[in-house]
């Protein structure tokens, strides 16, 4: 199948059980930035991000015998939430390996959806060797967290409400700004567009400091971030863009955007006064590279990819930029 | 025109105007609440609360002659956001009287929103005869904040999306309860859902200690509220259900719910927590009541009615009830 083909496909299966989150804007909010913002509000999504999509997708799209021997994921955060509930609805055990210093409300949230959690010590446990092990003896099926094509088509219905949403409200050539980890959320959007808004131009937003993706598309070919920890924004602090994804980047998105931990607070801390909804620091750095960045037309839509933050973080987010 | 009639003319003038805000829910609040709770997220509306389908609802419906001279009201908070930006979305001035002590916040908002604010002295100044004599004076028509019956029927505009959410999710027979100040929303939602879900009953909620809508459907007449201030919940203490409005709220409402402030506290840490949205004191009361009252059906419906807090009534929220 063609990757519109997928998209679609996936849109089918998640009808009734995603949520089509809303197109969100604010005059006093575009009175900040100096242009119109429109955000894709996915931290409205079931379990907090758009995770939950690219689960389901996964998750629906496996042959009924393999499926009902279970899944497995590995993530200490959204992926985690996400897959666990998809596979609850569809009545499936799933197993998520997280680190032993996960968050605890993480932990608590991905059991609470139903998943047998197992820890593993980061320093002393090699992780793939465990959930090797644990696919094999059980049967399990592996979700991977972007680089798979059904993960990708999953995220990619978020590309297919925007160009809907887009497009009732006149909108046909506009920038789309991406948080952007592995890029499974970048390249699924990039692809719906592609087919549905070709006037739209993807660009991905990453924090400073671990901006892999907009180094590979300046370069050409796949950069290394060189660590993984050190920025508030820990769902996307990937190692790279993915095998799968970054073809897709490379071909269809404009030059990678960045902002610091700073602007995302700040981000999070305009969307909560204006938009009255709450963003972690990952799912808030589109929004701050679309209030921050000059080199952007007047009128912008950015993803607002999740909202699963700690209260002390979000805390600081109000500490530092309540007016 | 029926009640009805007018609340299906002031969809039609919202339409393209007002957002159609999301029904959400979380299987993890379901979990503290012990029963399915959804939430009408009104939050998410044009200046954060459903006070702008009212004041659109009323300036829409306006002669033209006297809508082009003008519109004042008098708030301190939701009711002057939504109608100055119905208002200015209309080409027409609107005068905001505000109590000089009101949040800065929402001075500055409303003033962003292209009102002419003029403050007056809550100890001194006599806010009736000076907004009397500005009516006079510049030929403006004044917005009341809930007995109205085009403020009403705009805030009905949300039952007739309750009741089409509720369709598609299979809920016909359910309680929907409503924050209650006045009594504008919870009127308007009744009449809406008479006429489009009669198996739902309408039960209003307020905090603890102003409970005059509870106490008046109790005794069957108009009760007041010994004094107007001491409570987080500021958007909804009036002194008295309205003379349009008690009429409505006693035919078609089940007995009054309350909540205390506390309550509504951790009604707003778990709306961030499990819904990632953000709302008020004074919004969050229905779903607290939703949350924490025993005599309630299995499934609920809730309006989350706004989110226009100050950072530190947030963080108090946050603080308090971490977990």
């Amino acid at each position: 199948m063609t990757d519109i083909a997928l998209i679609n496909a996936a849109a089918a299966r998640l009808a009734g059980h995603a949520r089509k989150t809303p197109l969100l804007n604010a005059p006093l909010l575009d009175a900040v930035a100096g242009r119109r913002i429109f955000v894709k509000a996915e931290c409205l999504q079931l379990t907090g991000s758009f995770k939950f999509r690219g689960g389901w997708s996964a998750i629906s799209a496996l042959a009924p015998d393999d499926r009902g021997k279970g899944v497995m994921a590995y993530s200490s955060g959204n992926h985690a939430q996400g897959v666990a509930l998809a596979a609850r609805r569809h009545g499936i055990p799933a197993v998520i390996l997280m680190p032993s210093d996960a968050p605890q409300v993480k932990i608590a949230n991905t059991r609470a959806y139903g998943a047998e959690v197992i820890l593993y010590d980061r320093a002393t446990e090699d992780r793939d060797a465990l959930g090797a092990r644990l696919t094999a003896e059980r049967g399990l099926t592996l979700i991977k967290p972007f680089d798979d094509r059904q993960v990708i088509a999953g995220q990619g219905t978020i590309g297919l409400e925007i160009a809907e949403q887009a497009s009732t409200l006149g909108l046909s050539e506009t920038t789309v700004i991406t948080c952007c980890g592995g890029g499974g959320l970048s390249a699924g959007i990039a692809l719906a567009l592609e087919d549905r808004a070709p006037g739209m131009m993807v660009r991905t937003a990453e924090p400073a400091g671990f901006d892999d993706v907009a180094r590979s598309l300046a370069s050409g070919r796949i950069e290394r971030n060189a660590r993984t920890t050190g920025s508030l924004c820990d769902a996307i602090l990937t190692p790279a863009p993915g095998n799968l994804t970054f073809p897709i980047l490379k071909r269809l998105c404009g030059p990678g955007l960045v902002a610091t931990d700073d602007e995302a607070l700040r981000a999070m801390m305009l969307a909560f006064t204006h938009l009255r909804i709450v963003l972690e620091p990952g799912g808030a750095i589109a929004l701050a590279a679309a209030l921050f960045r000059d080199d952007l037309p007047d009128t912008v839509i950015c993803t607002a990819s999740g909202g699963n933050v700690d209260p002390s973080t979000f805390r600081m987010a109000l500490d530092r930029h309540a007016t």
